[in-house]
């Protein structure tokens, strides 16, 4: 059913490209609501979109326990991101409706249609849509790289901006996603299924560090104002720092621009990205407050300027701690293999963590690789967190 | 003088671009060559357009006595780089023949063709023409950014390769360049004249660090192999240990390509630069030996692997210790501070040194900017090389 899927949108080199409100996108929106209608789901779509299959519980008085993920993917991306929890949950319901029939409680399979900030530069449209964070003025100036407009890109998939109404859901009792762990801690650590307690906090900053370009022969060492020598020491402290400080703290410097980079002139300018992610708001401050008092410290001695920018500031999100037991239960039961984790990628979990209890299982990633066409984990894996997702729901909703 | 020169070639900021063989360059030659003549010295050009004026000396056994620069620039470099130790050769023998005439040995005056390196990825085309280092068969290949080949470039400057007889000359007895410092030690230490004792010696490298691109959020910081922390580290040690190995040695990494550069993701490579300078082959050595051993094991321990390639390796060049010994009692009988240096950038005389005995004088350089229209170098300071490069001349030949 994943490699069903991945036709929409298949690229040459095996990747997966399903950008938000194109054609493969509105083609595979539109086979997803046939098979739910196949397996006695009522599909519908919301105002942006999101497509949901209920199964209505007896229960008038229920609430709804959601599960799904999003459509959409990356540029040549893999056939599991995303499309994979899309599957698990329409898999886990299809299988419960026909061993038990109706639930007590209403079920939802959801389809989110974006999630990955692709396209246009706006992440998690379906799920902040219906959290009612986002709305249609978030994207009224919003054009993607071919300059086509948001609006525009939505109109044309079906879905007009006029009749928009806002999808914000107040009827929601959890959610649960399953996604592939984007990761190699589950395979490393021979485990099948991760059960993620937090995900992390994500804080991103540009750094400048302004010094002297000068002659790399006639200026010596003492004489130097280096960006490039300050950037080195700022990332081998950084890194060490963030080692010391706790196992699950991340800092990367990713991108690097040095000016004017040429191999005979002293780098008079250095611009970098720095990404940190923890799940404790508190690890994050005190890490953030060190390392940028050794950047200033650094810079002061040596007479230079920095300046900092923080561009994304999101805060970590807890997973429910009782559905975790839960779910913990059930894998001992079963005899499976899990891990508690903390997700160091955003998910649409994280949103929906803000508004009800919610769960988010890992399966393991092969060599860790994701947003790659060389993206896999086994069925076998595959197989177990749906088996694992179906006995949940089963217990919540029956 | 300066400025006159400077019009050959002047850009709109106040800058110069005088590339070899270009119209700009042909105009500033021929001008030259008039000037000589009216001054009372013989003009000619050898087959790649060096040109030299010559004052032919009373004894016909004479060698020859060799002063001047190149007369090429950067693109928008500065007005005194090169041109002004053409002018200054030509004062300061200008001058002599004012007031002595006639020599006992010829001198000549020379405006090398070709120093920088700018239009062709050559440098020294004037200076190892002379030395019978270079000839034809090196630039039969070379084109400019624009496409156009050298051999075309020489032959629509005047300088038919059909004609090229074999530049080198055996009949010089020794040769004195004054140049700008292009760095800021005489200005800082309050002197009008530099003696250069030795020209550095240039080793410059390509390093490459191949890692693993992954996933900045869920790759713990002891699963990595990012290249840009190798980089780091690795700058941050040569940097240091340059500074502790010896006071003249620098070592600089002014260029940087990461991959994939992306803020969220761990570059998986980094290339690098590396340009490293000492006038003693024997501390060259020892530093490249510690430096790239430190690597070696840092890629080791993290499983990572490196390249690094030679692509430059000039020698340390010595410049006459008998003649820099002239210069100082004589620049101690004019009352001028001068300072015994170390030339930590490359000029013609590295060429010469390997041929004669040679001396290379330095003006300071303002703030010790080059290779830019902010060049500049006061009227006085200018005035006091020329002043001492006349009088050795005169010493050394009449």
């Amino acid at each position: 059913m994943i490699e069903w899927l991945s036709s929409f949108g298949q690229t040459e080199n095996g990747g997966v490209t399903r950008l938000l409100y194109s054609e493969n996108w509105k083609r595979a929106q539109t086979a997803l609501k046939h098979k739910m209608e196949q397996i006695g789901l009522e599909p519908y779509f919301d105002s942006v979109g999101n497509l949901f299959g209920r199964l209505r519980g007896s229960d008038p008085e229920s609430k709804t326990i959601l599960t799904g993920s999003h459509l959409d993917t990356v540029v040549d991306g893999g056939k599991y991101d995303g499309a994979y929890g899309i599957m698990a949950s329409f898999l886990a319901v299809g299988k419960l409706i026909k061993l038990y029939g109706i639930p007590r409680k209403t079920i939802e399979v959801v389809s989110l249609c974006e999630e990955e900030g692709s396209r246009f530069p706006l992440a998690f449209w379906g799920s902040r849509n219906i959290q009612g964070v986002y709305s249609l003025t978030d994207v009224i100036t919003l054009k993607d790289a071919e300059g086509v407009r948001f609006l525009d890109a939505m109109k044309q998939a079906g879905f007009s901006p006029e009749a928009y109404t806002a999808p914000k859901r107040e009827d929601i009792e959890r959610f649960i996603e399953v996604h592939i762990e984007q990761g190699s801690i589950l395979e490393k650590s021979g485990n099948s299924l991760g059960i993620v307690s937090d995900i992390v906090g994500q804080r991103r900053y540009t750094v400048m560090v302004t010094g002297e370009s000068n002659h790399a022969g006639t200026t010596p060492m003492n004489f130097r104002k280096d960006a490039l020598c300050v950037m080195a020491e700022f990332v081998s402290y950084l890194t060490k720092k963030a080692a010391e400080m706790d196992p699950q703290l991340v800092a990367t410097v990713g991108k690097v621009t040095v000016k004017p980079n040429v191999p005979n002139v002293i780098a008079g300018e250095a611009e970098f990205s720095l990404d940190i992610r923890h799940h404790q708001e508190q690890i994050l401050n005190r890490y953030c407050s060190d390392i940028f008092a050794f950047l200033d410290k650094l810079t002061a001695e040596l007479e230079m300027s920095t300046t900092v920018t923080n561009w994304m500031n999101v805060k970590p999100v807890k997973m429910d701690r009782k559905m975790n037991e839960v779910l913990q239960k059930i894998a001992e039961k079963k005899k499976i293999a899990t891990l508690e984790m903390v997700s160091g990628a955003g998910h649409d979990a994280q949103v929906f963590g803000d508004m009800c209890p919610t769960s988010l299982l890992f399966v393991p990633s092969r060599n860790g690789i994701s947003h790659s066409p060389k993206e896999f984990t086994s069925v076998s894996d595959l197989e177990i967190a749906i088996e694992v997702l179906s006995e949940l729901l089963y217990q919540l909703a029956y």
